[in-house]
C-alpha cells in the first residue's frame, strides 16, 4: 500500500479554510508566498511518499535494538533521517541565524504530519530535535546556542527530552535526578530517565540530551528544576563529538508499537552538563519544547489517520463481497466520517500552528492566547482521530485488519500513543478547562465570536449547514459560562468532554469554511460532519455538566467490582 | 497482576436483574436452583481465576506455532484445556443424552465470560467446541451425534468452523470449496479455508471440521451450500482417531493479539467428510453454530473488559501521581463509566442468555423473538465495551499502558478482533434493523414495552433516573418506527449507530433495575451510566437519522483525498 501525502488537502486548508493567508502578509513570513508553500509542500510529500513509507513496515517488524550499550536502528532508518536532514526539514521553522529555514509553524507542521503518516517511528527524531531547537532559541546562552543549533538544524546531531522518571510521569515535579555545580561552570547529573524517545541511535553522530534535574538548592515541586544540555559525546575544541559522556542506555521498552522508535532507560551518571536558561527555571524551556512537542503529537495523529483511511479505502476499493465494499452503506458510513474527522482535526491543528506563526510575528498577545487556547484541543482531538480512524481502518479490512501483513493494525498499534505522550489527553483537558480559561474566558470566547459570525456569514448558501453550526456554536458558550462557574476539581470531572464538544464545534466551523469555499465535494463532507460527528458535542456536554460528586460517590471497592456497600 | 472472575456481580444480575429465575422456574432447567447456579459460578470462578489467568501472559509471548505441519500450542495450554474438560465445562449446557450436563445457557455463558476473562485465546477452544455441538445436536444424524458428541463434550476432541475462503468472508454464499459424494455414504471435500481458529493443536487427540462447501449440483449463494464433518483423523471401528484425513495446515497467521489461539489456513485435499443436516442446507446448520457464538463473542467483549478494567483499577489504587490517581477526577471518569458499561453489556448477554433458554424450555416463539433481538446487539455492544474499556486500561495506566509488560496492552490486542469475528460489527447492526424487524417490530416494541414498564415502576424511589430511562425508551420506540419505514439500504446507513442507541437504551434499563434491587453503589453506578453513557443514545439517533444520500454524495475519490470534484 502506498502512502499519498495529501498535498492538495492541506493546501485547500491553508488557503481557504484558516487564517494562513494572514500569515503570510506579515514581514516576518513574508517569503511564505502561495508559490513556496506550495513547492514545499509538493517536496515534503514526496520526501513522505517515496523516501518515508516504505520504511514504515520494516521498522514495526525489525524494533530497533540494543547492542553493546548502543541502539542501532531499524534498517533503513539511518538513510531515511539522512534524506530528511539533507532536504532541510528539521530547522525549516527555526532560526536563520543558526542554520534554519525560518519558514511558518504551519508549514513545518504541514510537513511534520506527512512524514508522521509515512512513518510514525523515525518521525519522532524530528519532532523532538525540533522540540529541543525551540527550547536552545529561546532560553540558551548564546555560546550553547551557536555551538548546538546548527548540528541540530541540520540533523547531524539529534535532540531528546528527558523528563520522566519511574516515580515522575505526569507529576514532573516529583523527579529526584541531581545536578551538582562543577568549578569550570558546568554541572554533573546524576538519575535515572525512562520513556527516552530516541534515547540513543545510529542516525546521527551525537545525541543531545535536554535533561531535567534538581540542584541541591532547588526547590521541592517544579519551581526548583533545571534544564541542562548533556549531550553523548562531549564536543571537543572544534565543536565535533569528543569523549563520551557519562550516560548509559539501561534498557529499550517492548512497546505495543512504534518499533522503529527506541525508547530509552537512560541513566547518567555524574554526567557533564551545560545550563539551559536559567537555575531553578527549567520548567519554562521545557514547556517551550512540550509546547511545540504537544501540537506535533496532534499532527501526527491527523498524520496516521490520513495514513491509514488511504489504506481502508483502497482496500474498500477493490475488496468484493456482494459488490464492492465501499459501496455498502455501513463501509461508506465508517469512511466517510473517518474523512470528516480527518478533515476537522487537521483544520484545528494548522489554525492551531497559525496563531503560533502570528504570535511570533506581531508579538499580539491576542495570537499567544489563540495559540495557547488551541494546543490542547488540537493535541487531544488529533490524536483521539488518529485512533479512532486507525481503528476504523481495521474495521473496513474485517479479518484481514487484524492480520499484521495488511499494516491496518500497525497504524492502530503506533497511533496508540499519541493520547499518551506528551501530556495525555486527560491532562490536555485539565489544562483547556483550567489555565486555558484563566483568562476569564477571553480567549475561548474570541474563538466562539468567529464561529457564530462565520455561521453568520454563511447563513445564504449553506442555510441548513450554518443554522446547526450557529446553534452548537452558541450552546458551547453557554457551556463555556457554565464550565467557569464552578472549581478545579469540578472542571476536571468533565473536562475530556468539554474539550471533546469544543473540537467538534470548531471542526464543524472549518467544515462549514470549506463548504462555502471548495468544490461540491467539500460541501458533502461538510453535510457528513455536521449531521453525524457534530451532534456529538450535545452528549458530550451532558457528560461534562454530570457533577464530579457522582463518580466520588462511587467507592473505589465498587470501581473494582466489589458492590456489597 | 490476579484476575478475580466476577462471580458476585454475575449473581447479582441473575438474582436481581435479569429474568434468570424464569428459567429457573421450568421444568427443564429446574436443577439449576440457586445453590447449584452459586457453587457452578465459584467453581468456574477458580478455575478462570488460579488455572487460566496465568496462561494469559505466556500465550501472547509464545504463540502457537507450526511444526512439520502440526499446530504445537503455547505453553501451559494443554494443561489448561485439560482443566477446562475435566470440569465438565464444554458440555455444561449439552445434551446429557450424549455427555452434556443439561444447564441453562445463561450459566455457560457467566462461564464463558469467566474463561475469556481469564484467558481469551484459548477460551476460544471451549466457545467453537461448543458452538459445533450445537449444530451437531440440532441437525446432524444420530449416528454423528453418537460418535462424536460424547468425545466434544468431554473434551477429548475438539471443534471448529470452517466458513471463510479467501474470497468469501462475510460473502459467505461465495465460497469455492467443492464436496463431492462416494460410494460409501461419505464425501469428498476439497478447498482451502482461511482464520480457522484452533483449526488444528496439541491439546486434544482429534480436531473437528465442520467445513461448508458446495456439491456439484448445489445453487449458487447461500442456498447451494452444505455442511460437513471433516476430522483430523478418521474415526475407526472403536470411535478412536485413526487413520490422518486429506487436511493440511497451510500455515498460521501473524496476528495484532489472542497469539495463543492458532489462526490456521487449511487445505482439505479430497478430505472424508461427512453430511451434516440435509444437503444443501448446510447454512441452517451453520446458522446454529454461529448464532451460539455470536452470544458468545459478545461475552468475550465482557470477559476482557472486565480483566482490563480490574488491572486499571488496581493500578490506579497504587500509583501516586500528586496523590493516588485513582482519585483524580479523569482518572475516576475513566473507571466509573467502563464499570457502568460492562455492568450495562454482561446484562444484556445474560439476558439474551436467559431468552434462549426460555426459548429452549418453553419453546415459545416471543422468547425465540426476544433471544434473536438480543443476539446481535449483545454480540456487537459487547465487543465494543471490550475494545473501549480495554483502550481505557490503556490510558489510565498512561505511558506503561503502552508497555507490552503490563499486559494493558494484551487486553486491547486481543479484544480487538471481537468486533470483526462471528460477524462484524457492521453486519450485526443489519441483522437487527433488517431481519430482526422484519416481524413488523413486534420484538422491539415488547422490550421497549418492558424497559417502559420498569420506569414507570421505579418513578417512586429513582424518580430522576426513571424519568431519563422512561423517556428514552420512548424515543426510542419512536426510533425504531421511523427505521421501519426506510427501506433495506437506508436502514443499512444507520443501523450501527441505532444499535448503538438502543443497547444504551436497554443498559440504563438494566442499570435502573438494579438501583432498584441493589446497594447503595448500585444505585450510584446507575447513576454514572444514565448521566454520563446513555445521552449518547441521542447523538446515536441523530447519526442513525442521517440519510444514505448524503453517503453516496461523496464520491470514491474524495474518500480517498481527492476533492476536485
Amino acid at each position: 500500500m502506498t502512502y499519498a501525502a495529501p498535498v492538495e488537502q492541506i493546501e485547500f486548508i491553508l488557503s481557504r479554510v484558516i487564517a494562513y493567508s494572514e500569515v503570510q502578509e506579515t514581514d516576518r513570513f513574508a517569503e511564505a508566498t502561495q508559490d513556496t508553500t506550495r513547492a514545499i509542500l509538493a517536496e515534503a510529500g514526496k520526501l513522505a511518499g517515496q523516501v518515508l513509507a516504505p520504511l514504515n513496515r520494516s521498522g514495526d517488524q525489525v524494533p530497533a535494538r540494543l547492542e553493546n550499550g548502543r541502539v542501532r536502528a531499524s534498517p533503513g532508518y539511518a538513510e531515511g533521517f539522512a534524506a530528511i536532514a539533507e532536504g532541510g526539514w528539521i530547522g525549516l521553522a527555526a532560526d536563520p541565524e543558526y542554520g534554519g529555514m525560518g519558514l511558518p509553524m504551519t508549514l513545518n507542521m504541514a510537513v511534520a504530519e506527512m512524514m508522521s503518516g509515512a512513518c510514525l517511528a523515525l518521525q519522532l527524531n524530528p519532532l523532538l530535535t525540533q522540540g529541543q531547537i525551540e527550547a536552545l532559541e529561546h532560553h540558551a546562552s548564546e555560546e550553547l546556542k551557536a555551538l548546538y543549533l546548527p548540528k541540530l538544524n541540520s540533523g547531524e546531531w539529534s535532540g531528546t527530552m528527558n523528563l520522566t522518571e519511574p516515580g515522575a510521569g505526569s507529576d514532573v515535579g516529583a523527579l529526584t535526578t541531581r545536578a551538582e555545580r562543577h568549578e569550570d561552570g558546568t554541572y554533573r547529573i546524576t538519575g535515572q530517565k525512562i520513556f527516552i524517545t530516541w534515547g540513543d541511535s545510529d542516525v546521527t553522530s551525537n545525541v543531545c540530551h535536554a535533561v531535567l534535574a534538581r540542584l541541591p538548592d532547588g526547590a521541592r515541586g517544579t519551581r526548583g528544576i533545571s534544564l541542562f544540555m548533556v549531550p553523548k559525546f562531549l564536543p571537543d575544541d572544534q565543536g565535533n563529538p569528543g569523549v563520551a559522556n557519562s550516560i548509559k542506555v539501561v534498557s529499550l521498552e517492548e512497546k505495543m508499537g512504534i518499533h522503529g522508535s527506541p525508547t530509552c532507560v537512560m541513566s547518567y551518571e555524574g554526567a557533564t552538563g551545560w545550563l539551559i536558561g536559567e537555575e531553578h527555571k527549567g520548567m519554562a524551556s521545557m514547556f517551550t519544547m512540550m509546547n511545540c512537542a504537544r501540537l506535533g503529537v496532534g499532527v501526527q495523529g491527523v498524520g496516521v489517520a490520513e495514513a491509514a483511511l488511504q489504506q481502508a479505502v483502497a482496500y474498500a476499493g477493490e475488496r468484493n463481497q456482494m459488490g464492492l465494499i465501499i459501496n455498502h452503506p455501513d463501509v461508506r458510513r465508517m469512511l466517510a466520517t473517518a474523512r470528516a474527522e480527518v478533515f476537522a482535526a487537521r483544520s484545528i491543528c494548522l489554525a492551531c500552528a497559525s496563531a503560533i506563526d502570528m504570535q511570533r510575528a506581531t508579538g499580539a498577545a491576542e495570537h499567544a492566547a489563540r495559540a495557547a487556547f488551541l494546543t490542547p484541543i488540537a493535541k487531544a482531538y488529533g490524536t483521539d482521530v488518529g485512533c479512532r480512524v486507525a481503528d476504523t481502518g481495521v474495521q473496513v479490512h474485517g479479518g484481514m485488519g487484524y492480520i499484521e501483513e495488511t499494516g491496518a493494525a500497525q497504524y492502530l498499534r503506533d497511533a496508540r500513543i499519541t493520547p499518551i505522550y506528551e501530556g495525555t489527553n486527560g491532562i490536555q483537558a485539565m489544562d483547556l478547562v483550567g489555565r486555558k480559561l484563566a483568562d476569564g474566558g477571553d480567549a475561548a470566547m474570541r474563538l466562539l465570536d468567529e464561529i457564530l459570525d462565520n455561521a453568520k456569514a454563511a447563513n445564504g448558501a449553506h442555510h441548513d449547514l450554518s443554522e446547526r453550526v450557529w446553534q452548537a456554536g452558541e450552546t458551547m458558550r453557554e457551556a463555556t459560562l457554565a464550565m467557569m462557574e464552578r472549581d478545579l476539581p469540578e472542571r476536571f470531572g468533565g473536562a475530556v468532554p468539554f474539550l471533546m464538544a469544543f473540537a467538534r464545534v470548531l471542526g464543524a466551523h472549518y467544515h462549514l469554511r470549506a463548504a462555502m469555499a471548495g468544490s461540491a465535494a467539500h460541501v458533502a463532507l461538510a453535510r457528513v460532519y455536521i449531521s453525524r460527528v457534530l451532534p456529538r458535542y450535545a452528549s458530550d456536554l451532558a457528560e461534562a455538566r454530570a457533577g464530579l460528586e457522582e463518580l466520588t460517590a462511587i467507592s473505589d471497592a465498587a470501581l473494582a467490582g466489589d458492590f456489597s456497600a
